[in-house]
């Protein structure tokens, strides 16, 4: 159980200060994480990593020569936003291009491609590479959809070593995906971790049994089995993994991990049977470790990871690297030139007309009825979430909305129009909530923003910037009605606002009549048959259960009516 | 709570071999322990550190250049026997003299000191330094009362350096005990482990409270207190070590240590506030430590160590180090020479007088029902051990009992007399057993076979023995009648043996009797008032409850009665 903090919503921040005065040597903090505190050589490839945070040594601990240059740190178990992603790879730049490479969820997928798409429109060339080893979470021909668990360490390893060996951004991406390609993992879970602020852990597991297939944010394995000695439980994962074994592979690296509160005896232990295990099946075990290297707090667990090498491969992991957490063969005395970090720029506040400035006030006075609405909500949300996810989406939105209304409030004050407040909001809303829910309310306000203005609002603003916001969302969350997302309430009442004001209904009855519908779709998203979406095999769980995001939808919409008439 | 193993009696060796499998460029496996892999310099001072498993990194992590040379490795929160250290410490000499380092515990101080004694006399100068930081366990006036927690690894760090710079043993000695002294802890639990087989914590804190002052084998806080907030808890902990600060003292080391279940993040964050606590009050950090150094399997729980340098500790405390699980500055890329490793020679069994050889055959069978007899009485000497100790005295009395009868039995195959019986008996008693008890045991049985012979049994043989293996648990323990160890069950039986068998009584009846005695006294130690004895802190709890080590000397000496006459 996490027992040491302040507040617990400044936990994340905290921590990272923390670490960062720990490791001066290492690291410097930069607004979204931390890069290196050491000039790296010029021209070469960036390697950014990030996350939720939680999962200590992952990723700050990795920042170092030989490994990352950055990592972006999100809130506890949340992903980063897209403008802590965007800033720590600015400031990780060296001119030679970023490679960003993340565990395969949902919302760090999100938040890591609007980041790639913003820096390459800024002209940093940027590439990603999604780790997806977790066997468990889909078949092997559905490899996209797996989960990214401790084959974030071997994809990172290999491609800092590439980056440091001098290969062109196409090269380090080249190996890193045949990294993760050759790289498969599975994992067992004895208990869940209690994030801080939380009363219990987020699953128990019944004693004399264990979790097979676990993730690595507080999911519960994929299956139950009965509790296996030492012996036997290293024969079921080694089974498993070797099960996708490629013809006439030999050579492989080994990981095997402890998530948090399994300890290091008990990995040494079960390393004594892996051993022979892998031994008898012909395979050469090359520079493995066994230790905590990618945790979830103090979840109890571990998880046994092989990647097949060839000799590129299998040089590139056994080349130096030097960081907090993970240190490789000889070090270089490197002398500590602090790296500079590039400001970034404040958004500008254009000329706006006074029409604009009015209606400005308008969606600030809405954004505070939104923010109080959620956190009245928030309670409710946390539960709807707790079934299939991490219990997390009313602490997310309540402070993604508390953030938006504040960063609303300065920019009406600094006399923004409507456009620029709504874009201020937007990008408080997401680098403050983190997460994917932040990346997707985040994206629908800049889209609803780009169909504003500053000066004259133009004809049917408000159904245009719904129906703008809807296709962001629709399109960042490669999500369709039926699938228990947001969506489900959105794209009904955009139709119902749509339809009413077709008919010459007035603004503030038509609101009405479509959060009635938005309500309403939430509540049958309990009944919904779920589609099993890219990187959400979880999702098929909630079935019988409101999906969280559409009920705080219907909630937000609900509550500002009283401000669109 | 420890989920991984096979039997768990054999959770040390297991993972003693998994280790060993996992760093084979550090460490090789000896009896009793590992030592380095590679060639340390020839006329290099060995620095050997041990105690019990369950504090990974601590101490097998710590092998490798700069640091350790050896590490003896006794069962999960016991002392390494005598024979391991003796085993280890010869295979680490290199010929300029052995630092035995440990931390200040009973069971180690006896089976360290013992091995020392053992190990002078066969020629190798040895010293130790006994680590005593714990400020919580005594007061400052009594700091040789005082646990050894974190600060082993400050004292390993620095003798290691002193070694590797070519100090020679007094002078290794010198540096390593200015390092004690100039190091405090304190620790602050939240949950006790949980031990291999147990099937619960050792201990629990109630919700919203927190133990101060921790010991690293489960031992609880020695007061407890509201759980506070990460500054709040900053400034306790910081204010504590600091009121020991001495004269003029600004420089110096931190060590922020996680138990095993506080997690990384929960230490960064009381680190973010650690740092601007010390320096209010004018501390310049010198290289400090976050992280997990020595734990307590997943025992929840921290404690903040601080280590005041002069000019020579600093140097020292920053030189380079390699091992498992502690890096330091630039390695070497030292050539792997395997480091050969001596046989350690088996007890010769010398020529045996027929008489001799029958009472052997008689020990033996004593020995037996005595293993017998502990392994009934298991369960209840670990109920009565749980109360102010870890609770395995049962396991470790039944385990070393039938070690002792199998060694007895091979003796008596190969022809072997009374004493040499007996002494195979009590190197396998205290070998297998570990730990204060195994020692006591194993010096005991050693003391009597010293009056005895494997030609003719001497005249008051039984009594004799009695009484010379009396006198060396009472001087190996240091403990008095009253105290509540054995030494109350001991002394009563011992004097009723001899007083009946002056007024010529048969040595039956007399065994008797005295046993009865014994297990009147044992009984009776529930109502003594203990003694606060050197490193015994804990003893003070148990009032109220019987002695285990005195009630199993009882079960023994009532159990062997018929082998007697």
């Amino acid at each position: 159980m996490t027992k040491i903090f302040n507040d617990p919503a400044d936990f994340a921040g905290d921590m990272l200060s923390g670490f960062a005065r720990a490791f001066p040597g290492f690291v410097q903090r930069v607004p979204g994480g931390v890069v290196r505190a050491t000039q790296a050589a010029p021209g070469k490839v960036a390697v950014v990593v990030g996350g939720g945070s939680g999962h200590y040594p992952a990723f700050a601990g990795w920042v170092g020569p030989g490994l990352a240059d950055a990592a972006v740190v999100g809130y506890v178990f949340s992903s980063p936003s897209t403008q802590q992603v965007v800033a720590v790879a600015t400031a990780a730049d060296a001119g030679a291009g970023v490679v960003l490479s993340y565990g395969n969820y949902a919302g760090d997928v999100l938040n890591f491609e609007a980041a790639r798409a913003q820096l390459t429109d800024a002209g940093i060339p940027v590439r990603s590479v999604v780790v997806s080893d977790d066997l468990a979470s889909a078949p092997r021909d559905e490899r996209s959809l797996r989960r990214g668990t401790a084959g974030d360490l071997v994809v990172v390893k290999i491609a800092g070593a590439a980056a440091e060996a001098g290969y062109d951004l196409e090269g380090v991406v080249r190996v890193a995906e045949r990294t993760n390609a050759a790289t498969v993992s599975l994992g067992i879970a004895f208990e869940g971790p209690t994030p801080p602020g939380s009363r219990g852990p987020l699953f128990t597991v019944r004693d004399g049994r264990m979790g097979v297939g676990l993730g690595i944010h507080g999911e519960p394995g994929v299956s139950e089995e009965p509790l296996l000695g030492a012996r036997e439980l290293a024969g079921l994962l080694v089974g498993r993994v070797l099960a996708e074994r490629p013809d006439g592979a030999r050579r492989a690296t080994v990981l095997l991990n402890g998530m948090g509160a399994t300890k290091y005896e008990e990995l040494f232990v079960l390393w004594n049977e892996v051993v022979p295990a892998l031994e008898a099946e012909g395979v050469e075990i090359v520079e493995p470790e066994v230790g905590e290297l990618i945790t979830s707090l103090d979840m109890a667990g571990l998880s046994l990871t092989i990647t097949w090498l060839d000799d590129e491969l299998e040089a590139l992991w056994g080349a130096p690297a030097q960081s907090p957490a993970y240190r490789k063969g000889p070090a270089e005395a490197a002398p500590l030139t602090p790296r500079p970090v590039p400001e970034i720029a404040e958004r500008a506040i254009p000329e706006a007309s006074e029409a604009s400035r009015h209606v400005a006030k308008l969606v600030h006075a809405a954004f505070e009825t939104a923010a109080a609405a959620l956190a009245e909500a928030e309670p409710e949300l946390g539960e709807l979430d707790s079934v299939a996810g991490n219990g997390d989406h009313g602490r997310v939105m309540a402070r993604g909305a508390r953030a938006a209304a504040t960063a609303a409030g300065r920019a009406v004050e600094a006399g923004a129009g409507t456009a620029t407040t709504l874009l201020f909001a937007a990008d408080a809303w997401s680098d403050r909530a983190g997460g994917s829910s932040g990346a997707l309310w985040g994206a629908g306000l800049r889209a609803a923003a780009r169909v504003l203005s500053d000066t004259d609002p133009p004809a049917n603003a408000v159904q245009a910037a719904c129906r703008s916001a809807l296709d962001a969302v629709t399109a960042y969350g490669n999500a369709r009605v039926g699938d228990k997302t947001v969506v489900d309430a959105f794209l009904p009442f955009t139709e119902s606002l749509e339809a009413d004001l077709a008919a010459e209904l007035p603004l503030g009855p038509a609101w009405v009549n479509a959060s009635a519908v938005a309500a309403r779709a939430a509540e049958a998203t309990a009944s919904l048959s779920p589609r099993l979406g890219r990187a959400r095999p979880l999702a098929a769980r909630s079935l019988g259960h409101r999906d969280p995001g559409a009920v705080s939808f219907a909630v937000v919409v609900t509550a500002i009516a009283e401000h669109v008439a």
